[in-house]
């Protein structure tokens, strides 16, 4: 993989997308902003171009974002997830998919609603079919510290999916903006991961906390310094 | 609940139970290892008395086990899991039932295997039904770090069930002996919370470590300071 590939963030006008897009411009990556609506789409670029001022960053449509980018993140609400996918298929063939889509119930934030394939991870696998490695990532991660500059995520990444060369290199993507990435294991763990989130969210609520995360302890070697991601 | 609740530990022989066992006991909790075989039980409670010398521990079968203690821990291979509750039923009935089984397959325990019920902890309150609270807890906690006295765990616990006294309870239980516990919702997130133990033995072989665990950030106010669990 080129150390900057182009990445593209389909739904990259929500607060999760945004985020991370803010992160990766940040720190050099070439990125396009995908939406249904590219006004949208140049909008959102319009407001982080002031945080991220040295960087390459467009505001496209879905489609064109798709075909812009190596690696495309799929960051669409859990409604459009498989629509998006479908009608995306043989644009994304070859690429490195990154699937930070959650399923939750949508009366219930707190409640992991997967679909039948077992994960939003799996569904999007089983769309793409094998020419597109499907990585699931960054569910964990709440938007507002990907917003918040001042801080680094007090948050690890865990990474599943059944190419580990493509995990290796989302793990690498992520530890480009500061984060300690983790394996966690096949597209079988997917259910866990995505899941997580829900767990997350209950805490927020119960325990009147904004932002909760979770550390992987244990793997003293893995954990690394705080990376400066501002270049500007 | 009384400040010293007697804990009934059933499958209390094996690694995880007997570390259970070992730390409350140390924390001035009167405690039973249950066993099918008494005879080893009274083996595991001679191991563990010089560590805790000025503790209640009895061992006896899992059927006395269960009558003596008024908190009661499945700590069970999964393959008798059902089998114990259902021989115990009336017996465990108006107990707090406290459950750390982790149904993983046989053949790869880094993959959760989730009973029909849809976790161990939700098979547990199907067969026990409403009168017996279950509370499902300490599955990501490693044996390791039980046993090795002179380590404060660095990982926290996830306590999930319907029942919010109880789980108040196991909070309360866990953090008596050192650990930071929260509650991380409804029998429904037991699968989530089961299944992180197969990601956390994952990771364990990935990254060659051993007794990988995870923490909760984002929740300043539930920090809390390392207890004393040495009493001798």
């Amino acid at each position: 993989m080129a150390s900057h590939p182009r990445i593209a963030i389909l739904g990259g006008t929500g607060k999760e997308g945004s985020g991370l897009a803010l992160r990766w411009a940040r720190a050099g990556y070439p990125i396009a902003i995908g939406s249904r609506d590219p006004e949208r789409a140049r909008h959102t670029v319009e407001r982080l171009r002031p945080l991220a001022s040295s960087a390459e960053l467009v505001g496209l449509s879905n489609a064109e974002a798709a075909a812009w980018g190596t690696v495309v993140v799929i960051a669409v609400p859990y409604e459009g997830h498989a629509a998006i996918l479908q009608a995306l298929r043989d644009t994304l063939a070859r690429k490195l998919i990154v699937d930070i889509v959650v399923p939750l119930d949508p009366n219930n934030p707190r409640r992991y609603a997967p679909p039948p394939d077992g994960s939003a991870t799996a569904e999007a696998q089983r769309i793409l079919g094998p020419e597109a490695p499907v990585v699931g990532a960054f569910h964990n991660i709440s938007y507002l510290h990907l917003h918040n500059l001042g801080e680094t995520p007090e948050c690890d990444v865990l990474v599943v999916g059944d190419h580990h060369e493509a995990k290796a290199q989302v793990i690498a993507l992520a530890e480009a903006i500061g984060f300690t990435a983790y394996d966690a294991g096949p597209l079988a763990n997917a259910p866990i991961v995505e899941g997580l989130t829900a767990v997350l969210i209950g805490l927020n609520m119960r325990y009147k906390a904004r932002g909760v995360g979770i550390r992987i302890t244990g793997i003293p070697g893995k954990k690394q310094e705080p990376v400066q991601t501002n270049r500007s």
